[in-house]
């Protein structure tokens, strides 16, 4: 496939920053001089773990929400997610006036229901070992008219995901790579087509869910068994049928980072940085500090993907002689 | 003693930021919805945990150690603390090639000695029950010819600790009020001659350790037992001999915290706002939450004075139900 036959241009990226604008937060850009020296390279670090909802998952649901037309708008929207997509959907649906129904399984942590909940959404919950959430949500599609807003493979949703590379770059200027974290490829896929050859892009991916880097290798959507590893935003079996070709085209490659890294990147994070980091948001960090990524790659974006963590995974890092 | 006499004026901090350009973080401001909303008002907080050493004491410190002369700088610095000055006179020592000497008590946590060791100081410890740190300190500058940073009471280190307001006014315009941390009232006296009348300026202490409100309400500075609180930063017994007319002349007034205000605004922040605030810099985001901030005051600047927090602190607030 060409670059001409993907779905998604640099134009949708800077389509959704403009649908984006003083609708969510602009993140900062942090830096630690600790962490470069461990490093040996200068790390640029895109907070969207202070974004509005937690991560960056606001910036694809407002974008596909902002695209709706009158009619679709009050027929509402719908989504299925146990985590990130949740809360983003249910946040942006409230700011544009739009009826969203959010299915979760009924096992999902009981705070990201009740987040959901507070941010004005109806819950549905359904359950994981018997239930299909693609047919739970479709089922409101059909019956109600609602339009899905998908976690990632959507060209609404990819750009503007695309839109949190876009604010780093305008804000530190030139960079020699961007290490974004990957689940379904939404973000890796937005920010490879945001960069527009200005970086490279990687993705990170945990050791124990790297369907990205299979697929990559085997020129084909790989699917893998469920996945055991703490970073619950990559734990999608498989990379998008939209999000893959665009990663083939653009990404340089999708590095891998143990459990052990994660954890202990979250941990680096929130002693010296100050900052919590959901597991799924330190995949780059851990990418980064790690070897994998070639050494001649000196200033380094870092999209730090979320924010929201477990209480108790939190005290749990904490505890192992942090 | 009117304005004319004071110490310091706005000429000062505005000369202490042109000595610290592009030789400290220029840390973001950040907002949180669900904070407004709580609190009944827009907060803007201003995130010095995110400065380099952790707080916004490398502003003072920076400024001082660039305003000595050559001689002085030959012959270096001496300091005493056993928190975050000491960590930033290292830093800002190392950075304009100065040596430094720093005083610590013996019971002064590990992990603070050794952040300082690895920024480069010379750490001497002292016994706080038998010996008097001012004259350990006094000895270094006595028989080495150092010169003594002080942790607040001094122009230059609080011309340097107005600048973090200078920033935050520059970068969100006007504001109501601007809510700061009080412990020798160096960040205070320096924040509220920054603002120049533009915002009401308050300072924020521990119940427990409420010596400035005890002074302003007695006219002179009163000394309080050594207090028990969380908040580290808070400690000091009295206001400084420069600050507190300063604080007399310019402050609107000093709100107290109790301690569970100050551990709920921790656990709040790094649950919600997924960042580490120390207990001192917990005490403005305590104080702008609850009612002692008159209500009609609705845009308030919160200064986030630091987040250099032990781990084992934050595991606590974590067990706490958080």
């Amino acid at each position: 496939m060409t670059a001409r036959e993907l779905s998604i241009t640099a134009d949708d990226v800077h389509r959704a920053a403009e649908q984006l604008r003083g609708r969510i937060h602009r993140t900062p850009v942090l830096r630690s001089r600790l962490l470069d020296q461990l490093s040996g390279r200068q790390l640029f670090f895109k907070c969207e773990n202070f974004q509005r909802g937690g991560s960056f998952k606001i910036r694809g649901a407002t974008n596909t929400i902002r695209s709706l037309s009158e009619d679709e708008r009050r027929r509402g929207v719908v989504a299925f997610s146990s985590g990130n997509h949740a809360q983003a959907v249910a946040i942006a649906s409230r700011a544009e006036g739009v009826d969203a129904v959010i299915a979760m399984p009924g096992d999902a942590p009981r705070s990201k229901v009740e987040a959901t909940i507070a941010y004005g959404a109806t819950i549905v919950r359904y359950d994981r070992m018997t239930e299909d959430r693609e047919a739970v949500a479709s089922s409101y599609v059909e019956r109600e008219g609602r339009t899905l807003v998908p976690p990632y493979d959507d060209v609404r949703i990819m750009a503007g995901q695309g839109t949190a590379a876009l604010e780093l770059i305008e804000e530190v200027g030139s960079l020699d790579a961007i290490v974004v974290p990957v689940g379904g490829g939404g973000l890796l896929a937005g920010t490879s087509t945001a960069a527009e050859g200005r970086a490279l892009v990687y993705g990170a991916e945990p050791e124990n869910a790297c369907d990205t880097r299979l697929s990559l290798a085997a020129g084909e959507r790989v699917t893998i068994p469920p996945p055991d590893t703490i970073a619950d935003g990559a734990r999608p079996q498989c990379p998008g049928r939209l999000t893959f070709p665009v990663i083939q085209e653009r990404v340089a490659g999708v590095l891998t980072a143990s459990e052990d890294e994660i954890v202990e990147a979250m941990r680096m994070v929130l002693t010296r940085m100050k900052m919590v980091v959901e597991p799924t948001g330190a995949l780059g960090i851990a990418v980064a500090m790690g070897a994998g990524l070639p050494s001649e790659l000196k200033r380094i974006g870092i999209v730090v993907s979320g924010g929201n963590v477990d209480m108790d995974v939190l005290a749990m890092l904490l505890g192992q002689g942090g």
